[in-house]
């Protein structure tokens, strides 16, 4: 094939993988939604929604010169608003320009750019289930901004953009972003429910633990599906190229992970809470895409099956570990589903992967290199969104008014509802779950 | 073009043709649900999420193999986990290994997998839809397992593994599976819904039929707009190659019958029923989409339209059979849709196909063959399923109880509610309808 | 690239995105749903269905013969039911046949006339959400299929079938339809609003405007996301050709204006209406979506960033025009994205163009032309439009009555409720809103 060819048929499959990532926007707009409640859902819709135009900016005049332009180790320095010498699609020793770190891939650079947009663009909707309804509209967005124009693409750069965890004896491995994307959306996520604290009425005194349903799981299971399907771009696109043999591999390795995930979860829920619980089969499937996003490169069928169904068992534990244990209140399980698995994904290379991995025989120097980067990334972004955490509490605010909160966010941010003329709930339920 | 070329491109079509099939699990999902009770929403969500996790083990480690696993010519019987030699994407005389009625189609062999995985997950999902707002959750995913395990790759061994269906002096031509796909879904729904009996309150005493209608036509329509968007991978996807002249043929095919089928059906709903029904518009649509499904790379677009038109007014009449004149309960129409159009489709292939069909001079021997893998696979499926159906009935209990059915399965299967706040009927709605 | 590769790679491409903006279809039936009332909702589904069925056989039978048939300056005359000499996938001067106008492209003719289909459908679905919620469903099914038959396809033999505006000495320049698709829907939508008249109940006496608030947010936030997915097929598939050089810069460009356009119209309503609205959110990404249609190919990154914010500004003003100054009632929006950002983005071909744009030193000629095609086609639509609106208006009729439009369209209409045994209102919400 001819590097004219190569170039069309890489591109091609670049852009349409990026689509199928951008729908992840849909998948979790509509999950986030529907596992909160009706009060709120106007407000979860518009930050779900307003989130990928905000990373869109942030991205494009920050955010992919930190993580992609040339610099050192530890930051990128050019490249702002994709402004430099470029002369992509040329490729290998061929490229010229100031996003040496992308010189490998042989699309244009808008299609390198629009690829690793969606990518920042998820890491931002993470955080955003965690938070959900009783984080201010305005610190919401400020937040994102931030981690999508200088958090985000710090780590991003360290792994990805030819920094120091991918110049290691043994580079950091991580294919699709299980720690560059979940993990860190997942970290700024705990570090805003913390500093949020739980929603009024989730924990009664004495220990209660009010269960607050979700609104509408037609619309979860939508979202998970959605999901799902965007995954089919997120780690086979990774490639950035139309290598074939390795996204029909990576394809698969996702689906059965996914599958595998799911059925544990489901398994696991329905041993320990005595019911096959719709959220829990959602987020062990969504688990597994966590976990496999790291290593689906470098594992065979089987391995991905085991790692997927880790962390469908993982899932579970750490819902209830999350909402009884340390009682963080995560209206969605984001913290179980993108930290938890995002770590054991990452994890799951050093152990599992057909060359180099400790199950395989290649000792412990890749599994070393897995755990360096998790605690590097974890904080570096722990550190960073704590400091904008606290920076927006003390001057914007970021948690809405008691009475706003009972009353719903939508009619306190937005004055609107999402189903007038529809009963719903306007505060949580009242029947208390005692945890023995 | 250059034999590399031609995988890579072949390659990616298959790929993002199967991301589109996957998607139509969003559709089934959005469709049956929107067609259901608010009361069963988490059931039904819950089955037609979890199926395609079942779907992906059960072909995985079973299906596959019995499918295009190397055999004879009524079963396959290697390739058990995708194991055992395989050279793919090496195509035609160059192939070697142990799939080799896949050998004419050039892409690596997860490739082949995931695109038929997708097929394979349709099956199961049909079923779900005749046997819903009754069924017990676990009966539904053991039957799942074992009709993609065992029963679909056995039919679909005959007609596309190298079975006997294949070999045939005139072979039984199913394209992308009218037969192969959905009428297997379809005489398995058939089973389920025969042996489970109808809802309670459906027909009432002296032949009272009491209508009940789905909680929700917004997600039921957009299940149906999906899985028109997903057809486009299911049929023009079985080129399995960029063969992009049979591609565009099939594309356009494909549409003209889909939109024949939509406005046949409404306006035969319209003369026959008064109104324009919009779950006659949206099952007419699919039923044009099924029926065009085996004779969709075989006919010319005024074929199309004609297979889409006769698809559109019979499952209309075939609705009214089901449900008042053998009064068998299928809440979703599933039947209607894929069995009867499905087996209409594939007979089409024997009337309208433009090399050999009767209606172009061909003769009967085409049609005779269309017949011969009807009322085989009819024959298998039946039978397999049927005993599956008994088996189960005797040991787990294949419906649940009266009192849950109630209630609602959501409440009884899963411990929680799909809408928890807002108001939704918990029973059938009272008033009868009396057919003269 | 030899041929042959050339002719499948972009076919491909052609009906990738092609199922792209076919998925649109989905987009505006949420969207439009969403935003309208519950005693409607099974009206506007049907509405949003059966549109793309008609526009199929509409644009088959008649439609794309008018648009692309060799003919003359006003009209293609060759070429119904897709039928007479074509030679594609030849192209240039190797193309010989009827449809000289697409001679360019290299894809099969079906492969043309799907991409080109799935455009026509798009003009017809805007027109539905203007003239929602009172519109008989007959008279909407008929003007669709004139619109799509005749009007659409004129004024596209125009710009894009060799017409006179395309042999302009600087001819007129409309990439992927701002005015094409978009505007016209918006001029036929118009005539329909007007025609129609507002609907009961929505300005009271002495200038009291009533605000009808939709239904459900949550359908229309995903279909505004299914819409923004839609647009990376609608302009970087208006290439119709692998350009991956152009796809990828038409992509971002495409990202940068709807980002923008979201984040200008949130700032605006916050000023003005004192909250971030959250369907002035959508509808100033898809008003930065129209905009950058028509220049997607032709400006650079900051300008389309610029033309994206200035259509986010336009559309909140517009809005609050219709609604308030002129007192054209418009459910969703529609005329306010789609016709006047048609108009902008058109207008913004002249003014922003990298290659004789006003503000880049090219002087009027540019935007001259622009001005021509956009009051050409404005002459065009509303004359045509109004002609058959008003022949349905004394034939059919076009106004379903009062007691039906109190009671809801769903019951008049079609015998069905959308959320039978939910609340939801009945009749437009009673307070009052006065405007100083």
């Amino acid at each position: 094939m001819d590097v004219e060819t190569k170039v069309v048929v890489d591109t091609l499959w670049v852009i349409i993988a990026a689509c199928l990532v951008f729908f992840m926007n849909a998948g979790f707009a509509m999950l986030e939604t529907g596992l909160c409640q009706a009060k709120n859902a106007v407000n979860i819709l518009a930050k779900n929604f307003i989130v990928f135009a905000i990373s869109s900016i942030a991205f494009w005049v920050v955010g992919f010169g930190l993580m992609f332009g040339d610099g050192n180790g530890f930051v990128g320095m050019s490249g702002l608003l994709l402004r430099g010498p470029d002369n992509s699609p040329a490729m290998g020793d061929a490229y010229s320009g100031v996003f040496s770190a992308l010189g490998w891939t042989g699309v244009p650079l808008e299609a390198k750019f629009f690829f690793q947009l969606v990518f920042a663009g998820t890491a931002a909707t993470i955080v955003s289930g965690a938070v959900a309804e009783r984080i201010k509209f305005t610190s919401f967005i400020v937040f994102s901004f931030i981690l999508v124009a200088v958090i985000y693409p710090i780590g991003g750069h360290w792994a990805w953009g030819g920094g120091w965890l991918a110049t290691l004896s043994t580079p950091f491995a991580d294919f699709a972003g299980s720690t560059v994307v979940h993990s860190v959306g997942g970290w700024a996520a705990l570090m805003g429910a913390i500093i949020l604290g739980p929603r009024i009425g989730k924990y009664g005194t004495g220990g209660a633990i009010r269960p607050i349903p979700g609104h509408n799981m037609s619309l979860a299971t939508l979202g998970a599906l959605i999901l799902w399907l965007g995954w089919f771009g997120f780690n086979p696109g990774s490639t950035m190229a139309a290598d074939v043999a390795l996204i029909s591999k990576v394809a698969l390795n996702t689906n059965l992970a996914a599958a595998a995930g799911c059925l544990l979860a489901t398994a696991v829920s329905w041993l320990i809470l005595k019911r096959p619980d719709l959220s829990m089969i959602l987020n062990g499937t969504l688990a597994g895409l966590v976990a496999i996003t790291a290593p689906c490169n470098a594992v065979g069928l089987t391995s991905s099956f085991f790692i997927g169904a880790i962390a469908g068992v993982l899932v579970v534990f750490a819902v209830l570990f999350f909402d009884r244990t340390v009682k963080v209140d995560d209206p969605v399980g984001a913290l179980s589903v993108h930290l938890v698995n995002g770590v054991w994904g990452t994890l799951s290379v050093g152990l599992f992967a057909s060359e180099g991995g400790l199950f395989f025989g290649g000792g412990f120097a890749k599994t070393l290199s897995q755990l360096i980067g998790i605690v590097a990334i974890c904080a570096l972004t722990v550190a960073g969104s704590s400091l904008v955490w606290f920076l927006l509490k003390v001057t914007l605010g970021i948690r809405v008014g008691a009475e706003e909160e009972l009353e719903g966010l939508d009619t306190g941010e937005h004055g609107m509802q999402a189903y007038p003329g529809f009963t719903a709930p306007m505060t949580p339920e009242p029947k208390a779950m005692e945890i023995s």
